[in-house]
C-alpha cells in the first residue's frame, strides 16, 4: 500500500518560500498569480494491507516525525 | 481558481531526503516502511476562470521555474 502525505503550513503562518515563488512568477510575467503556498509531499511504501492500520500508522509518523503540528497541517491518502 | 502542483523526482533519480526519512522512520520503530520519496507541493491562487488557459499557464510556470524537468516530473490539478 502507498501513503501519499501532504504537509502544508497552517493558514496564518508566514510562508517565505511561497512568497519568493510568487515574486519570481510575477517577474517572469505571470501576473495572474495571487497567493502561493509551498508544502511538502511524501510518498511512503508500506508493507501493510489493512487500510485502517496503515492510516493510523501514517498518522503516528506524521505526528512524531514528518509534520510539525504546531505550524503545519497534514493529510494522508492511501492508494493500493 | 486554485492550481495544486506536485513536483516529484523521476524514477531512478536518487532521493537522499526520502532515504533519510525512511531511515528515521525505521529507527522510530516503523518497520513496515519501505521506500520513501519526498517531493514538493505548491498551491497557486490564479486570477483566471478559464480552465484550459489556467492549465496551460501553470504548465509554463512549471517548465520555466517550478520544476527541473531534467530530473523532476510535475502534475497539475485545478480546483475551482
Amino acid at each position: 500500500m502507498k501513503a501519499r502525505v501532504h504537509i502544508t503550513l497552517k493558514n496564518g503562518v508566514l510562508d517565505p518560500q511561497g512568497r519568493a515563488i510568487a515574486n519570481a512568477l510575477h517577474s517572469l510575467g505571470f501576473d495572474k498569480v495571487g497567493d502561493v503556498r509551498q508544502g511538502k509531499f511524501i510518498e511512503i511504501d508500506l508493507k501493510e494491507s489493512d487500510k485502517a492500520k496503515a492510516k493510523s500508522e501514517v498518522d503516528q509518523m506524521c505526528a512524531k516525525l514528518l509534520a510539525n503540528t504546531v505550524i503545519e497541517n497534514y493529510s494522508v491518502d492511501l492508494v493500493e
